[in-house]
């Protein structure tokens, strides 16, 4: 599972179009950012994709993310969803990996796709689950050619584990694999840690920048990006939980607004309200061992959705 | 799942020893309550187990629960257990359990286990899972009894399902099954909501009074007690889950305390923190629908264990 | 799991066609047979409906079977069906049993879907999976009516879980549900052992004369049907494995032929060819203890295709 | 899964023991055959352990295998077992497989344990679902030192998935791996299709010379061995399932011996069953496409009690 969070910003969250949205903000911008281009469209009542550019290094300080193009797709009620919906929703998906993939290789070019995370826990297993559902083709190039179209891309898939239950880093396994397989680029799905409780089970998050991966030893976790694997890594994330700190914040504020509403409120709580209290949350729950996930009830069949909407996104596009 | 919250007490808890405890206090009574009697033992470093028993009326209504005996096993570390702390674990349930069983029934009377849960989701699958290892023997009693003991207690086990997967009452499903093979009595499992972040995945909980299942359609909740079902219902309960509102109210405390620990709080924050709170922030958390469970990250491995551990527990006492 | 075989009749197969054609062949009838109809009809290149009606006791003792409608849907590949035949398949189910439910009810009727079998051993798994996907409404009827249309039919689902597993026939379970809340039809789904290698994993059986489940405990299985539960019972049962006897006994013969092919052969085993020896191959079998079951390699991913074609065709219908 | 078949041998088993056996037969040598050592111990009456230690070219040359060790632990009743007969087992498989592993590495040199095998195919499962369990340490040692003793020994462990599901072959991913991480030794576990239905669910197989993995595309399986991989590979491997070949002829000639008793029998079918009709009946098979798997029918709780008896006996040797 990745963890969005960086602490060293002051942005409280990890999306790239709400960070820009607080930039222009707090910088009194009215209009465009300098090096960053959004775009939002809404696909029909129920799935609304936005697109946020950061086209130089301007762009880039302004809301600290690296160049690069960020998807977000949000798609309503998918836990409760048909088939109708899953079909729907991975066609948006494709329709927004399709072209971003074809703007970095060529259509016959190797793909190795990674699913980050551990089955045996279920908000954390997206990854692996939809590794079980990719069309791998590149053995059949290989040892079945006559049964498959000449022009057919070679596709592998590998589920590399957590560090917790391999004792090896992500990106150690994954470097030995690219260095043997030589893809030319690298679509990695992982479960996120949100910090918004609305965008959980409701949002697909594209970036081509690549992705960390694990929150489990703070310090050492490696990204998986172009820099440390040396070739292009797509980052496919679904947020599956939100930490104790993010629920017990975000319920803070909307009880003190309630306090507000009722003139019971005072200058200290309207203070706390106005702060983002989340680090100081954070301390005061770790020392009492806390260490709780929040998850809809429904995350076991979520998980089941996504990775549908999620493979079939990725086999279309490829 | 079964929610053991009770509204219409004051209690937060519906554990029988913690009311006891604030029955005493809010009253200043320093010894006994009448009607009331408690025991608590140190089986080791890390299993306690504390019994309350109601005696008569004024018990319970001191402290708003049935006459019957409310058998609480504390255990530290379950969800990390190996396979020898299992074995304690399961070996202090069967202690505590068998003489319970025994003090209504007779060594060869028909008992019925029932796993209450959804096997799908899985904080909820504790019930539906332990089913699967009970050692049933009523069929062999009936088909082969050549092959076994002659006093061997006749023994059934059911996973009735959930009422939002079967669209029936678990009540009514139970009351069919019980005129049909009439047992003697039935030994209840389940996933508990909890009330106390601390009690999750450490504590099993056992009680002579029943059960009552699902936290589905409030209203309509049916008990399974002697009441409805004709036969004694012994409940063995596990927390899994806590409601978001009790991480926020606690964590809430834990946060003015730290405000007041730091000569930030005021007057309005410690009155916070005096009153209990659940029932104000549920009211502002459900409008939002933040319907979201909170669990330990080692949910799937914390079900195994306790799994073994109750099964085990059962069986050994049958 | 449930049996097809009736080793009384002499009938290798327990399928109607297949025995109308078999009856027909030995009595040397051209035509139709007295009391028994059939038509075929072959839906596209990949599925095929074929029913026969047993419509009086001269069409019930020709063929060893109680009076009524016996269909078989045959679907190539199911096993490796993507989302497009599974929907069709589906629909084509939908269309032979929603008559049928019909010809019996009417369509506000309540109905109880029964799943039988056992989660826990894969090939026997699908009529508790195929429950955890039906459409319940009963209890919405019930308890929140103002969310539904006032003539929804009310539908109920259970697993009652196998013998072995509860101790309980599964007779005895259901007739206390069905005491309880009296559904007007019973609609069972069950995996089969098949007689046959060729329809294992490519055909789906519905009959509305109920079901025999179970191979537990031979001489005590009692059939699910009207006599014996007080309403139709609506059988769909799916064939997912074949016993070890009737996959030696197929080979058997193929082998033979090979060596007739290559005039290898000679009077005893033509005899053993022309023979059925299925008694006698089970006869050698059982005393070595090789009581294994013959399945597809791919049987995990043919139970999911064939859960969701099931529950889909069922959910369509109701 | 790993397929034991060699047919350019005219041994029908793959097994040291057997082979030895069959050729001291063949060859009317009464005693020792020279260059091969054999032990057989019987631990206890549900457990018996044969080592058989090819020491030189003209062993590895009389029964067609490498210079190695070659340990076959027989466990009876291992489907059924409760936790204590896994203990014992897991204990003997350590006390075969420490010493083994001691005598070609130091105590405190790296082991990478790789779980061969598809999680979604229960027969072939066992690898993957041994790994959740292998208490790896390597990250502790780098991350967390002062947590940990310092003569640990570093643990690692990866499930790298089959070549139908990745695209690429085992040995591909696991040379990358090793590059990286550099162990001293590899422990290869998979799932094996036998060629006795005896042995099925009752035997573990170890050897020090390595396994060839996968059955998927004949030609082009490679070897996961010293040879290739640059450390040694232990193997631990289970038999799971039989093919169906095998199980036709094992039942072929039990029918010729019944015959043969009833004084039925002929010259033919005496020779039919002198013969191995092994290949034949496959050449039978195949072109109808009974690809079938002959499993027992508690295969699933089979691999769970596998899964229990090879993880521990691992985490004790390591």
């Amino acid at each position: 599972m990745c963890n969005l969070e960086n602490p060293s910003l002051n942005f409280r969250t990890d999306m790239a179009d709400e960070r820009r949205d607080i930039y222009a903000k707090a910088n009194k911008i009215e209009d465009e950012v300098e090096g960053i281009e959004v775009k939002t469209e809404e696909i029909d009542k129920n799935i609304k994709v936005s697109t946020v550019k950061i086209l130089n290094e301007n762009g880039a300080k302004a809301i600290g993310k690296p160049i690069g193009t960020y998807i977000t797709i949000d798609v309503k009620n998918i836990k409760i969803a048909g088939d109708e919906e899953i079909q729907k929703a991975s066609e948006v998906l494709s329709g927004q990996l399709k072209p971003l993939i074809n703007s970095h290789i060529s259509n016959i070019d190797d793909i190795l796709v990674v699913g980050l995370g551990n089955i045996y826990v279920t908000p954390d297993s997206l990854g692996p689950k939809v590794i079980n559902e990719i069309d791998v083709t590149r053995h059949l190039i290989k040892y079945l050619p006559q049964y498959i179209d000449e022009n057919t891309r070679p596709v592998t898939a590998v589920a590399p584990g957590v560090l917790g239950t391999t004792g090896i880093e992500t990106l150690e396994i994954l470097k030995g694999i690219v260095d043997n397989i030589k893809p030319k680029m690298i679509i990695a799905i992982d479960s996120l840690a949100s910090r918004s409780i609305e965008r959980i089970s409701s949002t697909i998050q594209i970036a081509d920048t690549g992705i960390v991966p694990g929150a489990g030893v703070e310090n050492t976790r490696k990204a998986l990006n172009e820099e440390n694997l040396g070739v292009k890594v797509i980052a496919v994330g679904v947020p599956t939980v939100v930490e104790s700190a993010v629920l017990v914040n975000d319920c803070l504020d909307l009880f003190i607004e309630k306090l507000q509403d009722e003139a019971k409120s005072n200058e200290y709580l309207n203070e706390i309200k106005d702060n983002d209290n989340y680090e100081e949350i954070k301390e005061v729950l770790i020392p009492k061992d806390y260490n709780m996930i929040v998850t809809p009830k429904e995350i076991d069949s979520l998980i089941e959705n996504m990775k549908d909407v999620v493979a079939r996104g990725i086999n279309f596009s490829l």
